[in-house]
């Protein structure tokens, strides 16, 4: 499960790059036309950064992981779908940038799917906990921790998807800034992990 | 064989994405355009299932497999071409609802190409235990019943590409539900395999 | 290394579905549409065929390595490149059948990727054998067996790429028969180092 | 992380293909349209080999480490992104040629996205030796060697991308030439390094 997992996050997070189409017809000014399509490669960002943040997730959580039941590999393929899935918006944020109305309609499909992934995360992980799949060498703490650690930021995308209703490209930054904020405070943790 | 294999099936699943074209020229009501293509994302689902049933399939026929034949990688390779295949009929699908005729060829040709899937898994299966490739430890019980759960849907398959003829989306929705009842059963077997 | 080029193999065999076109503009007798390209689902076939001969063959050499040098890492990284670059001119075989003159270039750049990728897994086995970085315990015999069947189909893939200048089609068909051919004589040797 | 970080590598070096548009619309004379995309092939020749070169030092640097920190994966996770990024200045390349203008814009982004990857790969190093993440057992005068041969070819690049603002075709070549010295050199180290 956990190479066809890994497998499936590392081809999703290089696929982005298909999505990004090249300016064409723009022989006079390149530098211009490449400049104009600039939240083209911040789409892409927040998507490589959102992928990255919940491939770390994931292998946090199958590190913690003892067995697994049907469930869990259903539950993770849907995950694996949603992650999957994310090419699609990033294009049409790519697509549809300044034209007033699809922009909305865009980074909101677009907050929807990162949202979905992170709740999915959640899911797995207290699945796990509650299905007794973790580790028996796993402190309550731990998984307190962890817990806690893995709560989606739902808060975050809900305000974020609101917020693209009014001033999309705005939202776009917020996806980024809850990558960033998501990969950041695994740090101590990670560390522990590999001091025991 | 298994990590080339798992790469194959990683990389199938994640690839379907790129088939469901983003709608263009849509400027004035983008949520109408992504309503609209409704059977593409369908489409996407099924093929999404499919393939994942069959890597759930294919890992379990792995786990017993001891050792492997010339003629087991040949029809590996010709069950993981079958499987490569599909994102070409998902997006014959997703390109030709509404289309009266046109319709009701892209679901046959879509159908076929899951019924050879399911087929070949089979027949893998079939052949490895014909030639003796399963693990000593295995019990009769766990082959024979294996054996019947693996028996492709082949029943099911075939009603609904007929289905399809007359009525195309229907069938694209009982493609979706085989895949879903393939994916069940197999929680009872993996358990006793995990105890094992 | 062995991981990597498992992933490259994987990979190119499974983005070769990419380079089929689905027809379009073709809602009245989308069947006629699809059954006209039959040259690019040979195409596919070749590629695929042709792709997954290269992979056994280089499993088996991988098998029989004991060790590697950078020029080995360097020549496989030349083999990886060619094999890569297979799913280009099966795009222009796919694209320009019943061309009269395009589909004999077309044949010809094809057949001389095929025919290059050939190449280099002989080259790459000559010059491990040379090197001595064939693992120890195997025996002169195995050893001069394997060189034999690694010896690229050299004049076949000639003939058929003279052949194809003539006779496009029935070029096609030639290089889907070496590929069949290149498959089936590792039977015994597979077998032989499945008991050892 | 190796099996994530060699899955994005093996993808993204085999994905370039898929931006090596195949010419249409030449029946008359496919040869001649092909030989004029020769541009084309270049920047794939030099993509395939510069992903090369980097998986190559990145193979080093793994082998060499002890332990990861989450500072180490996000400087990763950000290699991996330029490197991912590289099939897009590829295209773009290959899309503006002889285009008086545009050619040289293309072929500078393209240059500083091959940059940014040669000094991530070095800062990669640098701070997994300055951390102490390096296994113990290897030599100071192995670690200092390491860190000489990872210094990116900053100079080589910065000099080809202010050719290129001239000469955009040479500059090219000139990417070619470092892509190729990189790879060079790792002979001697990685022949100790299986000694040991």
């Amino acid at each position: 499960m956990e190479a066809f997992s890994d497998g499936v996050f590392a081809i999703a997070i290089t696929l982005l790059i298909l999505e990004i189409g090249v300016p064409t017809g723009s022989e006079d000014d390149l530098l211009k036309a490449l400049a104009d399509q600039w939240l083209s490669y911040l789409a892409y960002l927040v998507s490589f950064a959102t992928i990255g943040a919940v491939w770390i997730k994931h292998t946090v959580i199958t590190e913690y992981l003892d067995s697994a039941t049907s469930v869990l590999i259903r539950l993770n393929l849907l995950l694996l779908m949603v992650v999957s899935f994310l090419p699609f918006p990033t294009r049409l944020v790519a697509e549809h940038i300044r034209e007033e109305e699809a922009e909305r309609v865009a980074t909101a499909v677009y907050g929807i799917n990162l949202l979905l992934a992170s709740v999915l995360v959640g899911v797995l992980w207290r699945y796990a906990v509650g299905a007794r799949l973790v580790r028996p060498d796993a402190t309550d703490e731990d998984v307190a921790m962890l817990t806690k650690r893995l709560t989606p930021s739902l808060a975050g995308y809900v305000a974020m998807i609101v917020l693209g209703l009014f001033l999309p490209v705005l939202a776009v930054f917020g996806y980024l800034a809850i990558a960033v904020y998501i990969v950041a405070p695994f740090r101590a943790m990670r560390h522990r992990v590999a001091e025991a």
